[in-house]
């Protein structure tokens, strides 16, 4: 294991995944690509997505320089340094996606011209995987570089959290900027077109679709992308920081009686070696879906949650003893795993099935209704997943304590670049849809990307409740490295241990502080989409108002000002939200001390965790209600009728719930662990 | 402190108390009653009330018994006479309270005739107290006698702890019920009245309008009071314990360096005295607030929120010192007082000021944007009493150690009876615009009712969120309570205190399954009162389809029908969240152990505390923004536009929010803390 094979091998998987990532973009970018009205359109959402990066990453790097002299003054500049690799790393897989869901949602849908569903499958779903290998790719190359040049170092422990926060940081921007970005520009254009204009969904005289298309590439493929990248960061770090920091006694036996090697640096080096096999599992799972393109695509993209945690499991369990290593470690890792694919699927349960009927039903007596059933829906979904989570973190401690919380974690994001697969080729499916019925390519075309971005819309929820489960084992692992780091300081100062007890009044003063957090962000960000989506409104209903035969076709809509109100709207409501998560804990932890910061995660923790679940999957299911009305399965209610506008109302509330708020919160809990992590030391002696 | 006149003090005042509140009792009941078509109104409302209250009492008899008997098994049947007498207190100060507030109901809209506003508001007001009076008195008494017959006895932890469980269970079902019976009725007839049917609110025509008022007095009267009686008990018990229970060196020095007499002796019974302060206080405050009758009522009842800390503060200030008892009891006492003020007045603010008119507002674009902004102004209110609770807490450490913040919360409760007196107001008033409306008694008298109404509205949120804020600190302090319980009863089975560590996986563990909790009683609540609601709506169209006439005013309609489907949904549907709470905690600390369970109350208490404010104040937030519309603020809309029409759908949401979920989730928390309390001896060692 500590071979020159197995130390290299994450940065050189890495390298190996961007080359197939490489080779998913050149293919995907030679397919044909349409007549000209589709290219103008897709050129339209493709302008718009890369203006709205280049913009977002311009008001990034003023933020990432004020962090990067914080952290060279503080703690030094190599891992400022770091911090700043870990945030571009981000940016650029953040880019290279975007790129190549822009370029294929205008090929699938020429594909979807020729009739073939298994080939149009595969355009979404390849253009999908250079996002997922590139965010994946992209971060084992860096941790494995920055692991090879610093695992004999000191530095090697503050390196590591600064690459984290750095991933954090652009996670938590690209999410909260994205969702707000997405949300407002679909909130405007649907009450403009559909409620007050009365034209229908993607219809090409509505100004706001474009942003609307724009806006799902922003949130699903960027936004998405930077925050499951930074869950896997986390998850790895966490548990390389505790195998790090933790005293011989707290650190379980990783080696069996008799084999080689130093007990710690095994635990340091296996999160990164167990990632590489997850990564070269999820290569090896995303062929294995592209082999099954004739099966429903309902069920291929399902299957992609079962696969990976079965191949992962079981190369595990033959590799660990050729290690040395105790199969305690496989099972810690299976748990996560397999954790990780029962939330996915209980989400999928809750946003697509009988709670989704009953929530139509409701609609029959009224929005209300819709609403009470829906949010009661909501609450409801978050028991399972954080039961789930539970028993993970029980299992996984009863083999190999805190530490083996930390690998489950790393078990559950093994299949990063699958999952992330599968939740890109949902924008690009839903793009193609869109660019159909704006280049009026009639019913049959629309029919075939209906089918798969409907499918999309699953794989989108599934993804967003796996997102959230992964974020909070993350954040239980980042916590435990936390208050080992706390010890690890004060041991170093000379101070005596910090017990941190829950009966301490400064813990529990955290705890009330730390439950605020997460319903300030809630509120901040629900409130940015909705003023966001009343001045798109407001422009919308100018352009019908003063552009003379817009309605009648006769005169083309401009685009491009509802995309940059949109784009401006999202950059300036993501920077309260975004300061609040990095600046909160260190002024805690230096004001109140240690113990407070302790329970300022604790509680943030426990309400981030169920309120981003509660949100994410009422949001999934009134969407998916309204789908359902709108599929003609409620008898005696179809489109467009009152029990289908009380729907509408529904999946309206649900839109910034489930893309904006709820993302938002789960990513804002793993930055406040991560940032605290880092100054863990700073503050541990107060 | 210890002389034969203050360790009586407290029986002897809750004695007292009760007789003033039997002087009120009779004093309404001897007033006019008015005519006979109100008479047989405020008849058919009584009925339904005391008859649920009789239903009700029959079920809780049964879950009494069995936990009865429990506690008989396993702690001894001393304090299993605790239990019950602490439940039957409750159930009587609810009965009292009801009878006076059916009987002053119809007294205040016979007030209203003779046009005086100041007398109809005073008929409603002492109605009120007689409430307010029976929830303090009883509470006061009944602990201060058992303090006097237990005080040297061993069994004394024991019996407050079971005094407190009977409290508390009795609220949880008596919250709940109420609240899911309240909210059924009022959303059931709503939907059935002014949506479908297009009458009027209070039209005589709906047979839902009276189980409508019957559900005000049962949900604000019998619900609340129960609410607010357990937790001034659950308050001072926790104060008890923790003096009981702590060791030398965490009971804070209480008296002045010289002064007479045992520190844990002064612990013990400070709680008793200054809540028996606080009575006499309150019930001068009540006085005070009879004599500004003449004042805007508005601002008299936001009086009732300032002058009870004041004295409360005053008379502590120069009490203190002659008992020898230090002035940090007096800092925690008024931290405690004027932290509950704030809080109440901040209630206000959301409910009612600003974030009412942008909610209007936003109801010009739809249900959609209403809704949106509604939660956003609930996640939003969460904030400050949240954190006005963590000052409070950090104030009252400061000074006197956890033990500071349990006198704190004793502080904070200090104005039970004046707060409970100003909420018992609110259903009385609301009762008597119904009943003038449906005696059509014409808009002059209604004109008086709708006035004090209106205030009952505000009255009603603030007691909402004072009663949250009161519960998450009284829990804090019932947590601290627990775990030096837990460590007490270690000791005495002759084990190492055991380290309730943050970084414990169980406690990690524990925090992770607490916070479902408040979620699933959330969920259920709601899905109860829309399941509920959706019989009565039912239920109304029978009624108007199958009674000829009805809808010309030539029939009657069937009341009962609709009181009794309301009463068996709320029995039945209270059932699962009660026992959930009752049980849970035994069972996590039985098979996971002690530092698990102490993590389920910490997550619990982080999550049900800010999801019930957010709820509650939600919900306030969005009834008062449809009033906003129906009074014509909003210019250019008003009752019966569409915009109007958005403005209910958010309001219907409300219902359940505000009355069901919101207050249940607050008391599952203390229901929990209680338990535990109860149950930490016996789980102690696992």
């Amino acid at each position: 294991m500590e071979s020159a094979f197995w130390v290299n091998s994450p940065a050189v998987v890495g390298l190996i995944t961007l080359v197939i990532a490489a080779i998913f973009y050149f293919r995907v970018k030679a397919l044909p690509e349409g007549n000209e009205t589709m290219n103008r359109i897709a050129g339209y959402i493709r302008e718009g997505a890369m203006a709205f990066l280049a913009r977002q990453y311009k008001a990034l790097a003023i933020f990432g320089a004020i962090v990067f002299v914080f952290i060279g003054v503080l703690l030094g500049w190599v891992p400022a340094g770091a911090f700043l690799l870990g945030a571009f790393l981000s940016l650029l897989a953040g880019y290279i996606g975007m790129k190549a869901a822009t370029f294929a949602n205008v090929r699938t849908t020429q594909a979807a011209r020729s009739g073939n569903k298994p080939n149009t499958l595969l355009v979404a779903l390849d253009g999908g995987a250079v996002m997922g290998l590139s965010v994946a790719g992209l971060g084992m190359l860096g941790m494995g570089v920055l692991y090879v040049y610093f695992k004999d170092s000191e530095l090697l422990s503050n390196v590591l959290h600064a690459f984290a926060v750095g991933a954090s940081s652009i996670a938590l921007f690209a999410r909260i900027g994205g969702g707000i970005y997405t949300k407002a520009a679909d909130v405007g254009s649907d009450i403009a077109g559909k409620v007050i204009e009365n034209i229908p969904e993607d219809d090409p005289r509505n100004p706001g679709v474009i942003a609307d298309n724009v806006g799902d590439n922003v949130g699903d493929v960027a936004g998405m992308g930077a925050d499951i990248y930074e869950s896997m960061v986390a998850a790895i770090v966490s548990a390389m920081a505790i195998a790090l920091t933790a005293s011989d006694a707290q650190l379980p036996a990783l080696l069996n009686e008799g084999a080689s090697g130093s007990n710690r640096t095994a635990g340091v080096i296996l999160p990164l070696i167990l990632s590489t096999i997850g990564l070269v599992v999820s290569i090896i799972s995303i062929f294995i879906t592209r082999g099954l393109k004739n099966m429903d695509p309902a069920k291929v993209l399902r299957m992609t949650l079962i696969i990976p945690p079965v191949i992962l499991s079981l190369v595990s369990f033959i590799l660990m003893p050729t290690f040395g290593v105790t199969q305690g470690v496989t099972i810690a890792l299976a748990a996560g795993a397999f954790g990780g694919a029962i939330i996915g699927l209980v989400t999928d349960y809750y946003t697509s099935m009988g709670p989704v009927q009953k929530i139509a039903e409701a609609s029959i007596t009224g929005a209300g209704t819709n609403l009470i059933r829906g949010l009661a829906v909501g609450m409801e979904s978050v028991a399972i997943p954080m039961f789930v989570v539970a028993l993970v973190a029980y299992i996984a401690d009863h083999y190999l304590g805190l530490y083996g919380i930390a690998l489950s974690a790393v078990g559950m994001l093994g299949g990063t670049a699958v999952v992330m697969t599968v939740d890109a080729y949902g924008p690009i499916s839903d793009n193609a849809g869109g660019i159909s019925e704006m280049s009026g390519l009639g019913p049959e075309v629309r029919a075939i990307t209906d089918e798969l971005d409907a499918v999309g819309n699953t794989t989108a929820a599934i993804g967003k409740g796996f997102a959230i489960g992964s974020a909070t084992l993350t954040v239980v692992a980042l916590f435990s490295a936390f208050n080992m780091e706390v010890n690890h300081a004060r041991e170093a100062a000379g101070l005596g241990e910090l017990a941190l007890l829950i009966t301490d009044s400064k813990v529990l003063i955290g705890i009330l502080l730390g439950s605020i957090l997460p319903f300030m962000v809630g509120a901040s960000t629900m409130l940015a989409v909705g003023k966001a989506a009343g001045a798109i409104v407001e422009e919308i209903r100018r352009q019908f108002r003063e552009i003379p035969g817009l309605m009648e076709l006769k005169a083309e809509p401009e685009p491009k000002k509802i995309v940059d109100i949109a784009t401006k709207a999202a950059l300036s409501e993501m920077i309260l939200p975004g300061v609040v998560a990095v600046v909160v804990p260190p002024v805690v932890g230096y004001v109140l001390g240690a113990a407070a910061l302790a329970g300022l995660l604790a509680g943030s923790l426990a309400v981030g965790a169920t309120m981003s679940l509660y949100m994410a999957n009422a949001g999934g299911a009134w969407d998916n209600a309204k789908k359902f009305i709108e599929k003609g399965k409620l008898p005696g209610y179809k489109k467009g009728s009152d029990v289908h506008k009380a729907a509408v109302v529904g999946d309206m509330v649900g839109d910034p719930f489930k893309d904006t708020s709820g993302p938002g919160v789960a990513i804002l809990i793993k930055v406040m662990s991560v940032v605290s992590l880092l100054v863990a030391g700073l503050i541990a002696t107060r």
